[in-house]
């Protein structure tokens, strides 16, 4: 092994230096602030688990992107966690008992077994939000808007806000009345948003009515400002209540949004269906110039408790907190540095104690350098320790 | 797979519900801090590594403890980190130039495929810190001040202190002229304090001298207050300067903690190797009553950054926030909490982030039972929304 190699980290895979984990620090710790005083709880699962429990309610896409070890006590597999929701709805589920509403926060590094999107990280930190409770529309706005706050906190501006509904999805497709894998086959287009290869598809699938498949390829072509909703209840507001109430869900999203945050830009696309498939309702992803992956993404997933025990309805978004760092402007001011002589003195350790309590950060001094990066030293004049400036 | 199954976490994995996690997040920050005004600079590296940067200089028991996935993109095994020690030493060898002191410090989540010791967790929260660039015993000292200021912060008291130094071993190890394997045997038995079986088998060295087999029965004897150190320097004193120098060190860091710390109690114990086996100098750890593992451990490593293509001397110390959390009385007071209702009002949404402002928790009303928890209320009352009390 070359020393080139035992110094480079795997494709995807990052450490933060002083400087930049500094900010991190600075970012965590302010966001977590933020989630408390709207009234979210820290919650911080394992970083490994059963496989099966790390992966239920979710789809084959998590499946695909969890690292997998086997477990030298028990023999089975464990997974290190590639998202914390389902983690954070087994805690929901199983730890937290009653009907009440549950609001819990969480902020950790995951792990994936492959890169995700065009930055290319397979190691974020993970910082999200979730309501447990609550069916209603109002959770989803709360989430939304803590999770535009979160955004507007980390110093990003021009935030455009994609908003979709998976209920208008799976209604069109319920009232095609295909096969597992035509819809499956139409989901993978949507999800590639590979429109001439929809057409083409769509025009193969011979029992359907002339109807049905100007649904099926106009879904994907229903992008743009809130006039989308409009066109979207004219086109597909007879097929079923479950499409109509999407809709209208989505209204009640988008005036709420613009009331609240009017410099964030609203973008619909009523075919997205964000990740990991267990979504349910509305679903959501924020974008800011500069960065090719959503910053932000989440929506609501109603059933994912069930398989451990307790189906509440669900709500939430996430974030990776490095992308945050590095497109905002995060300043860390740092205390004030004096430096202290080596010396087994007792009033000047006690006088050090003292001055890092004020708020001063004071470093021994053991290296020649030291100086440079002092701002204050600590000598001893008139029977005491005293601050005495460093020139630079 | 049944639902007890779901909810079952791995043997020595735990998570934390929001009143734990409240307190580790607490102590997180407030111990970061204090390391950050002892100038410790934050890192944070990468949760997975290329398993042979991971384990370089680091021997063969943290191989053991450390689980390992396969790269899908470079076909080579990754470790996912059992320890932050040779990652740090990494960061300082070829992140950080310049020959000034490096102070470091770090907190994260570390994964073991053993149970380690008897409290049995296979996921610590590890913090630590480490000083880089300086080979004299006052980084021992501020090191090992700072592992006992940090315990001290966390609440823990009657905090005893373990001493040795590896150089008292190695000097009467090399000074017995023994092959490797009796070597590494005697090290075993050393690390077991196996005294019966110690005596047999240094009886079984048929090639050694009375007084050679004197001085490997002794060693693990001497263990004690810092009469042990006098008694040493009689024993081996003569055997050789690095030995001499070696009590002399500790004579040193038992003055200086003495003198800092009145209320810790020193214990030494001559044959103590600690961990990993990158030790090279003085080594420590410290308990307190309840519980049976260290709390906190550290030591001087000084060839760790060899392999990194850059040597320097090393020294620092680490322990397991939830560990902290759990011996310490931690108390985390929570902000008042206020109802707001649910409404698209604009005067209300301002009202509610200027009060969160002021550092209220503000919580909209999704639930029924919301008024339990809460000590006001949000009510319209002439013409503006005011802070009610709520009786409870």
């Amino acid at each position: 092994m070359t020393l080139a190699d035992r110094w480079l980290l795997p494709e995807g895979v990052d450490e933060a230096l002083p400087e930049q984990a500094a900010k991190i620090e600075h970012l965590r710790r302010t966001l977590l602030n933020l989630h408390e005083k709207w009234g979210y709880q820290l919650v911080i699962p394992p970083l490994l688990e059963y496989l099966d429990s790390l992966l239920t309610g979710a789809g084959s896409d998590l499946e695909i992107e969890t690292f997998k070890v086997t477990d030298q006590l028990s023999g089975r597999l464990l997974g290190i966690r590639a998202d914390f929701t389902s983690q954070v709805a087994r805690i929901d589920a199983h730890c937290l008992k009653g009907n009440a509403v549950e609001r819990l926060s969480y902020c950790g590094s995951v792990l994936r077994t492959m890169p995700a999107g065009l930055d290319g990280t397979r190691s974020p930190i993970q910082l999200g939000a979730e309501i447990f409770g609550h069916g209603g529309v109002e959770s989803d706005i709360e989430v939304l808007s803590l999770m535009l706050q979160t955004l507007s906190l980390a110093g990003l501006s021009n935030v455009v806000l994609d908003l979709g509904h998976v209920d208008v999805v799976t209604g069109v497709l319920t009232a095609c009345d295909l096969n597992k894998d035509q819809e499956e086959k139409l989901i993978d287009l949507y999800k590639a948003k590979d429109l001439p290869e929809l057409d083409r598809y769509v025009d193969s699938l011979t029992l359907l009515s002339a109807t049905q498949k100007e649904w099926l390829v106009t879904l994907p072509r229903l992008c743009g400002n809130k006039d989308v909703l409009d066109k979207a209840a004219n086109l597909f507001g007879t097929i079923s209540p479950l499409i109509q109430n999407a809709i209208t869900q989505l209204k009640l999203i988008s005036a709420a949004i613009c009331h609240r945050f009017s410099g964030v830009g609203l973008h619909f696309d009523l075919s997205d269906l964000v990740s990991y498939s267990y979504h349910t309702g509305v679903v959501f992803a924020a974008y800011v110039p500069g960065h090719g992956n959503a910053i932000a993404r989440g929506g609501r997933y109603n059933n994912i408790g069930e398989v451990f025990g307790r189906s509440r309805p669900a709500t939430g978004f996430s974030t990776d907190l490095k992308a945050l760092v590095a497109l905002s402007d995060v300043v860390v001011t740092h205390s004030k540095t004096v430096l202290m002589p080596t010396s087994s003195c007792n009033d000047l350790w006690q006088k050090a104690n003292s001055l890092r309590a004020e708020g001063y950060r004071v470093v021994e001094s053991l290296g020649v350098n030291d100086k440079k990066t002092a701002d204050f030293k600590l000598d001893f004049v008139n029977e005491a320790w005293q601050l005495v400036p460093v020139q630079s």
